[in-house]
């Protein structure tokens, strides 16, 4: 069978995915001749970059792969719709991205996250894979290239410099919107509810962790809710700047190589796959030369993380004790606590959030370090980046389902804790300022604190106010205002 | 003289800011008696701070009380409106703000930047400076808070937990919007009429330091333009959340000894005054145990470092040289280079420039970790915030002004190299691939290597292409897109 | 059988590691009972954080077990010694322990780094292979905790609060000590080699990016290999107090329920079996409280990452080209560099070690900011300053070792490009300062700039100085130095 | 008269520091001709630089002139040693840089931080200012550097590359010993002395925040102690590298121009002066390319920040309160702690500290990050790393002296408070897991804290020990350990 240019068209077998060769083929790129695993659809650059670049355990993120698909099989798509590659290629492309989105190849994709800096060895790796997998399906030899070249067809009118960045968009973009903001949200509608639930029930307010004047309990969390819907709104403006993809700026962004239009029509088509804005970068120098979109994207991760680890510490104090600490709060008992003190109990959630906050903002400090390092048509930072944001949405975002599940759904009050410190309070006082003045209301509390009185007995032996104007004014719940709410 | 309230109204008088005192006089607060400087308007609680916390010699930035001349001018405003303050009161408080928003009231505001985390002190030392000016402007005795009392009237419906983080968005947005902004947009035009004029020069591209493909110089420098474009709109973005003020939450968030819509009035009487949409913050518990906004702002600082840390680069190695680097750009020779080598001119602006950006995102690094640092109802971590932001804004500002006007503006290019560079690139072999494939062309630029001939010859000689061919296909100006423009 | 104590001794079994049983088994602790899978040792607290803490895919270090092991095995023997254990116990814990140093029991430490801050769960992971492991071999029936529990026995005198720290330390001193040095140490070889083999090369000095006056190829690279060499002195200093353990503390410092004695004693049996100069932390409150031991290692591995981020930099931009960079050292070419550009070779080693270093700058800006924010008698944050530092220091680690591989070892002079430097710059001018004074030597140096001649040319020119003078004078070899050597 | 050269020698007068002229005069340097302040010593380069460089307020800090000032001393008495300088010269500028040692000239050094990255600007300002205060006392016009030229002379053998480095490590030597771990030594005695007037008070410890057994305050607080002496060592250690000096190396580290044991001598000469162990750098390629042994003394600073960090947060929440907090520690009432809320005192001296750290820490990173970004013969990030490394070690100081003064010296116990927690915590059980084994113990503790009642009640109820086993064993200050001591 011919196709409309009269070259053969192959029969495309349905074969499933895998090789069921033992030991090693020959592969062949331009440098010349490598043994790979027989298992493995790999071909000679993936195996180069094995050998040169094991370092650490760090493999680089499928996401970035599956993300890669999507490029691959746009360009499929666009180059086929346009004659450059043969309707059946294009088609068979397109089907092996697919393949390749899905995760069923992941194996196939070993290579390390500290290789090259352009992340070309990445894509080698998915041009080789799927192109040994399209020869595989059209009953060729792999490592022949034939009748799928992984550069002339795979890699059709792209570089590494353009397709590497669009992936990593891609791929952060879907971390973040699939997997990041469904589990901050979970976690906020679950504090949300805490506040609901807590908003009648006036506590001591602290600030400098000294004692302060009253609150609720549902303002107080209201609060945490709130930063957290400030932090999302934040984290998902931050992820704007990766709707552009640098995709058809080729190798250094003049386009070379690919056709008029490309850039336009790949980003189209990866928006049509993914569902999400994805437009072309409207300038591919900077698109390449830099990262800047990674880098302020990695900001809306950090906006995440700032309050959380703020929520996660404030909720580690008021649980604090159960006898010798603060002791506003009870958390779920999830495991014991101690190898030797029996009975303890942790807020290990809250720790475990703590250090994944911590950790999420070294990364972003490693993002904008990168950021900063590129040079002249190319940063060559990308995998560093990458890897480093991919890791902290996806702490960041299991460690708010967790900390969701197993502290903030089972946390309940220590009524008789808060109350007991509502009443025992001196900043009280602050009620009689408007009345009294600054300077007396202020002698009144010292007074209490020096005799250990209650602020009421000061207040009346102070003169300043009776014990009916000081009732009357110091009213714990009406300090909290009108409504006791946000 | 009455006011309605029967109160008797003081004469104000017509005096110049200045006290021609010498030695000392007494100031109290609630803790006592204190000395201070007879020729300062402060108080003793700004006496005490001075004495406490003499830590090195950063001191609270003059900003930080400009804008709160604004808090106390609007709260003042609000509260004379209402009846709470005696218009005359009202309006010699507004009158004394003025004169603070000015800044000819600044070296009464000594205060250093590591005190209390809340910024009382700064708070005290703003209310203790209008508070006396506003006494001698009455006649009075300075010191006696009489008729103005710092605390009751001055701060009236305020606390610092309030008011400081309103002073900080105010300080902010305005160092932002009328000192970094300017100087960023000016840079960005400048670079955009070099990217214009060069549009046609056509240079070799870098990738990985390496030859590349070619690019025009216009080309380069758009990307530059436009990472600053995008840099810029980040910023100016990542203040939004600034634009949220606490005023009116008072000691913890709860407004308390605030009248109701006291929130709503201030913030529209800060918006007034300065011409930003200032409002008031929707949940004050937020705003106030978190500086989320402040941190998310600073990421704007870091969005602008890191693209201008890539130009400063580039610039730098581009002009490097003059007989043994890259040569391809000349700076302006604005003061000798060295102080033993003579004749030699370096990239010094650009130092300065990636200097500043080191700086820039290490303070971006101590608010975000700062903002995680609150407890309860406090981020008690407010003045290092502050003093970061700013310091960080106004040295990226001022580079970027030094950068256009003694370095950009003046560079040259040095046309004979450039060209030199093109013709003598491998990597025109680019261009060939599509017609020849991957692999016969990355012979050809191999074989080109080897024998440290032109491409041209290795090209010919390898029998792919003939001469003809080669030199149809291989025209670096036509390699640099339909119009080498972005 | 029965031992000294008149307790039977159980006959200990020779079965090799593995259990053959399907499904699930009951385990119990202090809680409840839990199902765990029943192919794996571990127990019921271990498979409660395996429930709770499933953040992310990063795994509390195996090195970390390794080092739990030497902890476990030197507890059992001193506990042994002093009959507080069976001898017959004692031994059978320290034969296990040796199978967990080994490596052999890996695959029952699932857990996750994310977990709690003190590390108890990891601890317990410990507590419980051990514990099912000796009952296996005894063959009790496991989860039975008869005859040995994983508390009462294995964590005998011990407490997570001391024990994990301890086991900290020695995972971090064998990662250095085994792993890192050596590899950095190979590289400082290699780099030597470079500098002794091309120790008479003269080149031009480079400051500022800009021409400068000439030193050797050999001095160059003797600066890099002396920036190791102080950096591997500074990293191995850096581990010094490791060496000081907390084990005996238990759990806040006293060493409550630790004998007396416990502290040396364990210190002294881990000295001995890992050969490192191990003795007890001289204040346990410090050692548990804080983490400083590891924050101040942290930063030898800075002290690494520092200067071999800009040996690769200096690497990379030495071999820019070919043709239109500085073009003076040729690096093997390991693999194609590019998808699109045939025949590109690149920097890729520098690259990964460049990425690398940032990531380890980053890695110990959260180990300090972890090392932070311990409270009262333990710092919590644990987990993620032993992840990253282990993390780092291999990382670092492999990539010194691929660096010297796959760059340094077969990097190579391009001879012509540097002597033609030489010939052309302008800064041998220098030579002429102390004869003719700076003034009249800038003023040579910028003729010959501004008319394009060479430097010979204009300084006979100027009348300054003779053709024969500045044969004398200047003189590129002479400037090097008497030896042209550090 | 007349020297030994048959030279003619001026006349030196005695005259004060201090130009009466008005308005400008005329400087000159190889680029041409700038007026500068006729009441300034500085010359042409010095004006260039304040022209070009006036970014932001931040000033070279003193402390680097003052350190210029041996090294321009240095090389005098060297060059005159030898008889590169005639006598008269050598002595004056002798006598002028120790004018400049005395801060006498400080108002003559007014250069930005931000300038050349090679601290050229700042060399060149010393020079000019040595060779015009020379030129005055000789009686010379300012401006004609005759008979002292700035280059010729006061630069003798020396270039900035090799001398700014030069004068950064004696900056930061003096600055670390002579300020910084004085202070610290000084904060050490005083937590020494109250763990020692403390080690007999039981107290409840905590751990993740949560009741853990007891130890003594005495105890804990010779944590802190012990945490400050490693920090100190630690500190003092790490500035070793900066005994070793560039000077010496001039211009690339090839010593250029420098005679034969220049470098030896500048360095004696330098110890000598100012009695620390200064000797020459053993490889000046590495003392000048990179600034290694800046960026590992700095991380003495963090070494000394992350436990201040600990024990200034700690000192705050066991003082937080004084009703609603843990309310152990009563801190000194150093100012009123609100301007809404009267009598509250706050921990204001532990917030400064805390913001301090975080400053050094970010101040840290930016010190490596600067280090990482050298190139070839130069890191040209000096500028940015000294500044950054004085102003962490100024404020660090200043902190802990204000820390220790107004905090810690004053710091007193509620006692009361602490035998409370003693009483009630539950923890107390841990004594008994040796008895009766970890799983009781634990449901001992689970069975008290369900049922509101004290450890006595539940233990006794539980039936695993009596009345009198409890209170034989579970005894508060035998927990402590043999002494309650570390």
């Amino acid at each position: 069978m011919t196709g409309a240019d009269g070259e053969p068209v192959p029969t495309v077998l349905d074969l499933p995915i895998g090789l069921s060769a033992a030991g090693t083929r020959q592969e062949t790129d331009s440098m010349g001749t490598v043994d790979v695993p027989a298992d493995r659809y790999w071909g000679a650059q993936t195996q180069r970059s094995l050998i040169h670049f094991s370092i650490g355990d760090d493999r680089m993120p499928k996401a970035v792969y599956h993300a890669y698909g999507h490029v691959k099989k746009a360009a499929a798509i666009v180059n086929g719709r346009a004659g450059r590659l043969p309707g059946w290629m294009a088609d068979l492309i397109e089907r092996v991205s697919d393949e390749v989105i899905s995760g069923a190849l992941d194996e196939n994709f070993p290579l390390y996250v500290w290789q090259t800096g352009s992340g070309t060895q990445s894509n080698m790796n998915t041009n080789e894979v799927i192109g040994n997998r399209a020869v595989q399906l059209t009953g060729g030899r792999l490592g022949s290239k034939t009748p799928v070249h992984p550069n002339d067809h795979v890699n059709m009118g792209q570089s590494s410099n353009d397709t590497f960045p669009t992936a990593m968009h891609i791929a952060a973009v879907k971390e973040v919107h699939e997997h990041l903001l469904p589990a901050v949200q979970a976690l906020h509608r679950s504090i949300e509810a805490k506040a609901e639930r807590w908003q009648d029930v006036v506590k001591i307010g602290r600030t400098h962790l000294e004692d302060a004047v009253p609150l609720t309990v549902g303002q107080e969390w209201s609060g945490y809710a709130h930063q957290l819907k400030q932090a999302m709104a934040v984290a998902t403006a931050s992820t704007q700047g990766l709707f552009e993809l640098a995709a058809g700026g080729t190798a250094v962004g003049t386009g070379l190589n690919a056709p008029e239009g490309f850039a336009e029509e790949i980003a189209h088509e990866i928006a049509e796959a993914t569902g999400y804005p994805f437009v072309t970068a409207p300038n591919k120098f900077a698109a390449q030369g830099g990262l800047d979109a990674m880098v302020n994207a990695s900001a809306g991760l950090r906006a995440l993380a700032v309050p959380l680890m703020k929520i996660a510490n404030d909720i580690r104090w008021l649980a604090s004790g159960p006898r010798c600490g603060l002791g506003e709060l009870v958390l779920p008992a999830n495991e014991p606590g101690s190898s030797i003190m029996p009975g303890k109990v942790n807020p290990t959630q809250c720790e475990a959030m703590v250090m994944v906050c911590i950790q999420v903002l070294s990364e972003d400090s490693a993002i904008a370090f990168a950021g900063s390092q590129g040079n002249f048509e190319l940063n060559a930072m990308r995998p560093v980046i990458i890897n480093n944001f991919l890791h902290a949405a996806t702490i960041l975002a299991d460690a708010c389902q967790k900390l969701r599940e197993y502290c903030v759904e089972g946390a309940e009050l220590h009524g008789e804790q808060i109350t007991g410190y509502v009443d025992r309070s001196l900043m009280l006082v602050t009620a009689l300022s408007p009345e009294i003045g600054y300077d007396k209301a202020s002698a009144i509390a010292h007074k209490a604190d020096d005799e250990g009185t209650t602020l009421r007995e000061a207040a009346v032996a102070s003169g300043y106010v009776s014990a009916a104007e000081f009732d009357r004014i110091v009213d714990p719940a009406a300090m909290v205002g009108p409504s006791g709410r946000p």
